[in-house]
C-alpha cells in the first residue's frame, strides 16, 4: 500500500498530515475493534437507577475537579498583589468559561456594591456625567467575542534557558470571552469632547487604583464600558460591575472595576505606564504605549504535562490570535522548523479572538519538536525567539510572542525547548 | 428643536428610533449630570484597603448571587425528571454560561466516570467499533457556537389565554454555547458503513435510555460527538463525558451520555419519536421527526419582572434564532404589530446560533405592546400566533415558535399578552 492509498501522505517533515486525507481515510487506528456483540453489552451502574436531580447552578463533573485556574501566585506579604492563569492545555475551543479566566490584580479584587457604583466622565468635556449601572443598562450595546492578554503573558520566554512548566504556566495569560457593554464613543458623544481633548486617563476601584491613559482614536474606534462576560454580569475577578474593554489591546490598560474617565490633551504618563507595563530597550530608552498584542500561537495539545499515549496518529491543537484583528494563517511544523504544513482552522476566525487551529501527526514513537507559527490579516508573521529577543534589555519581559518550541522524547514526555 | 435635530425621528410606531441616530445624538439622558467636582469624590470603603485575593475557581459576585437556573420543575414522585430553565432576562450577548443552561433530563444525571465509559458503534458497518474518551480525543475535531433548544420550548404558548411568566419561563428551554468534538462522520468513514446503512439510532447511557433516530444526511452534514462546551469538557447536565450533537435541530435528538450509535435501514420509531416529540395535528395524524427548530426570537428586555424605570430612551434587546443557517433580519414593533423598525444585529451573525438584537426605544410612559419578529437567510419569517396554532390539536405543544408580544402597563410592569 503506498501513503496515498493509506491516506498517510505526509505534508511536512516527521509525519505531519493533511487534514484532509484524514477526514477521509478513516484509519484513527486509536478507536477498538469490537468483538462481542454490541446488544450483549452489559449496562454500567449509573444506567440502572435514576440519576441527580436538577439543579439551579450547574458545575462540572467530580471527574473534572482538578480543572482550575493554575500557577497562583502573590507577592510575599500580599495575596491579592499576583496572578492565577487559565489551564490552556486542558481546554479546547476558543471560549474561556469565565470562572477559569485567568486573573491579574494589584490590590486583589474589590468587593462593590453596584447600587454604590458611579462612573465618572469629566475633564475635558462640555457636561461632566456620572453613570449608575442601571442608567448603563438603558443604553444600546454591543457585545463581541475577543482576546484578553496580559502583556506580560509568555514573559519566560526571554529566560536563557528554557523554563519548564505547561501552556499554563508559561502561556496561560491569556483567555476569550464574548465582552458586551456600552461602546465608550456613545458616553463620550453624550458629555461632549472638546477639541483639545485627544486621550483619556482612566482609573479603577481597587485600592491599587489602577491607572491608565488610552488614546482618544481608539477610544472612538472599539472601546466599550463592559458590564457582561460571556452571557452574565461581569465576575469580580474581571472588573465587576463595569470594566473597559480595547480589543486587541495589553489586559492592564482595560481597567478593571471602572470608576473615573478624565478626557485630557495627553497621556497622564502614570506609575502603571512608566514604571510598569512599558519596554525597555537595550539602549536605555523605554518604549511606553505599545497596546496591541503582537501576533502569536501556542500549541495546547500536545504540551508539556500531557504524555502521549503510543505512537500513532493524534490531534495537534492550539490557539492563535493577534491584536491586529483577523489570525490568516497558522504553519505547525514537527521537524523543528525544518518544514512546515498549514493547520486547519476552526470555522469561528474571529477579530482580536482566539482562533483554534488543528494538525494531523503520525507520530513515529522518535524525539520530535513541535512549532507553531501564526500569520495575520496585516501580513504580520509570529517571530522567532531570537527575533523577539533583539534590542530588549535584561528582564525586559514584556509583549514576548515568540515562536514556542514543545520537545517530545520517545518516552512521550513534552518539554519546553529553544528551537 | 425638531426631532431630526435632536435625535429623535421615530422610525416606526409609538417611539422606536433609528439606532443611528442615538449613537450621533447622545441624548440618553439616564446619566446624572454631574455637579460635584469629580476630585473630589471620596473614596468608596472598597478603595481602602485591599481585596480578595485570586481564587483556583471564579464566582459571580455576591451581588448576583440570585441569578441561577430558573423555574425547576420535576414530574411527581421524581427528582430527575423535569426541566430548568436558563434566566433568559438576566443575561445578554449569545454566549450562555455552562452553569446557567437549561437542562431537559428524563430519568436525572448519570454519574459517569470517563474511563469506564464507551462509545459503540455498530450495526450496518464493516467494523463494528468501541471509543474510548481518551481515543476520541487523539481525532481532529472541530468546534462552533450553536444554539441548543427543546422541542418543547415556548409551549406555553398554547393556551387559550396568556400564561404569566418571565421569558426565562416561557421561552428559557434554549441556550448557545461553544460545542466543540470529533465529526461523527470520521467515525463513521472509519467503521465503514454498508451501502443500506441510512439511518443512525443513537442510545443514552441514561437509566431512561433516551433514543432517537437520525437520518445520514444530517450525520454526514454537520453532526458531532461532542466533548466540549465551552472551552472545558461538557458538563454532567449536559452529557458528559459526551453527547450527540445536531445543529439546528430539537435537543432531545442531540442525545446526552451518548453510549451506543447503530447504523440501521430505517428509523427505530422508540417511544421518545413517537408517544413523545411527535406533532399531533387537528386531523389525528402526528408529524414524526421534525426535526430543524423554527425561526424564532423573543425580547428579553424590557420583559415580564423587569420593571420599567421613568419614561425616557430604554434599549430593547433581545435574542433570534433559527435551525435554517443564520438570522437575517429582526424587526421590531412597539405598537403591538401596527408598525415595525428593523433591529441592530451584534457583530456576529452565526449559523443555527443565536442572534442579539438590539432596537432603542423612546417610551412616552403610556401603555404599549413590544413584539419582535425574526427573518432567516432562507427568507422563512417568524410566524403569528395564529399561524402556529392552525392545523395543531389541542395540547399539542411541541415546536411552537410565534411572535411573542410584551405588554407595558403604564406603571412600567410587564405581562405577556397575545397581539
Amino acid at each position: 500500500m503506498t501513503d496515498i492509498d493509506s491516506g498517510l501522505e505526509p505534508v511536512a517533515g516527521n509525519g505531519l498530515l493533511d487534514r484532509r486525507f484524514f477526514l477521509k481515510a478513516g484509519v484513527a487506528g486509536s478507536a477498538a475493534l469490537l468483538t462481542a456483540k454490541a446488544g450483549g453489552v452489559e449496562r454500567e451502574p449509573w444506567m440502572t437507577a435514576p440519576g441527580a436531580p436538577m439543579s439551579a447552578n450547574g458545575a462540572p463533573s467530580r471527574f473534572e475537579s482538578e480543572l482550575e485556574r493554575l500557577n497562583i501566585r502573590s507577592l510575599p506579604g500580599t495575596t491579592g498583589t499576583g496572578v492565577s492563569r487559565t489551564p490552556l492545555q486542558h481546554l479546547d475551543g476558543i471560549i474561556t468559561p469565565s470562572r477559569l479566566h485567568f486573573e491579574r490584580h494589584h490590590s486583589g479584587i474589590p468587593d462593590i456594591d453596584p447600587e454604590q457604583h458611579r462612573l465618572v466622565l469629566h475633564g475635558l468635556v462640555e457636561r461632566p456625567l456620572s453613570f449608575s449601572v442601571e442608567a448603563l443598562d438603558r443604553y444600546p450595546q454591543v457585545s463581541r467575542i475577543q482576546f484578553l492578554e496580559c502583556s506580560g503573558n509568555s514573559g519566560a520566554g526571554i529566560a536563557p534557558e528554557p523554563v519548564q512548566g505547561t501552556a499554563s504556566a508559561l502561556h496561560g495569560l491569556v483567555a476569550a470571552s464574548e465582552w458586551g457593554g456600552v461602546p465608550l464613543s456613545v458616553l463620550l458623544e453624550e458629555a461632549g469632547v472638546k477639541s483639545e481633548g485627544k486621550w483619556i486617563v482612566v482609573d479603577g476601584a481597587d485600592a491599587a487604583i489602577m491607572s491608565r491613559s488610552v488614546p482618544m482614536e481608539k477610544v472612538l474606534d472599539d472601546a466599550i464600558v463592559a458590564l457582561y462576560q460571556n452571557g452574565e454580569r461581569l465576575r469580580p475577578s474581571n472588573g465587576y460591575p463595569m470594566r473597559l474593554f480595547l480589543p486587541g489591546w495589553e489586559g492592564n490598560v482595560c481597567v478593571k472595576w471602572l470608576r473615573t474617565i478624565k478626557v485630557t490633551d495627553q497621556p497622564a504618563m502614570t506609575r502603571n505606564e512608566t514604571s510598569h507595563y512599558s519596554d525597555l530597550m537595550d539602549d536605555g530608552i523605554a518604549t511606553l504605549f505599545t497596546f496591541p498584542m503582537g501576533v502569536k500561537s501556542v500549541i495546547t495539545s500536545p504540551s508539556p504535562g500531557l504524555t502521549m499515549g503510543p505512537p500513532g496518529l493524534y490531534q495537534v491543537s492550539g490557539i492563535a490570535w493577534t491584536g491586529a484583528g483577523k489570525i490568516r494563517r497558522v504553519e505547525v511544523s514537527a521537524d523543528g522548523g525544518k518544514s512546515w504544513a498549514d493547520a486547519a482552522l476552526d470555522e469561528h476566525v474571529l477579530s482580536k479572538c482566539l482562533t483554534r487551529f488543528r494538525s494531523v501527526w503520525n507520530w513515529d514513537g522518535g524525539p520530535a519538536v513541535l512549532l507553531s507559527r501564526a500569520t495575520d490579516e496585516t501580513g504580520a508573521v509570529q517571530p522567532t525567539r531570537a527575533a523577539v529577543m533583539q534590542g530588549r534589555a535584561a528582564n525586559s519581559f514584556y509583549h514576548y510572542n515568540g515562536i514556542q518550541a514543545w520537545q517530545v522524547s520517545q518516552d512521550g514526555e513534552v518539554t519546553n525547548v529553544y528551537a
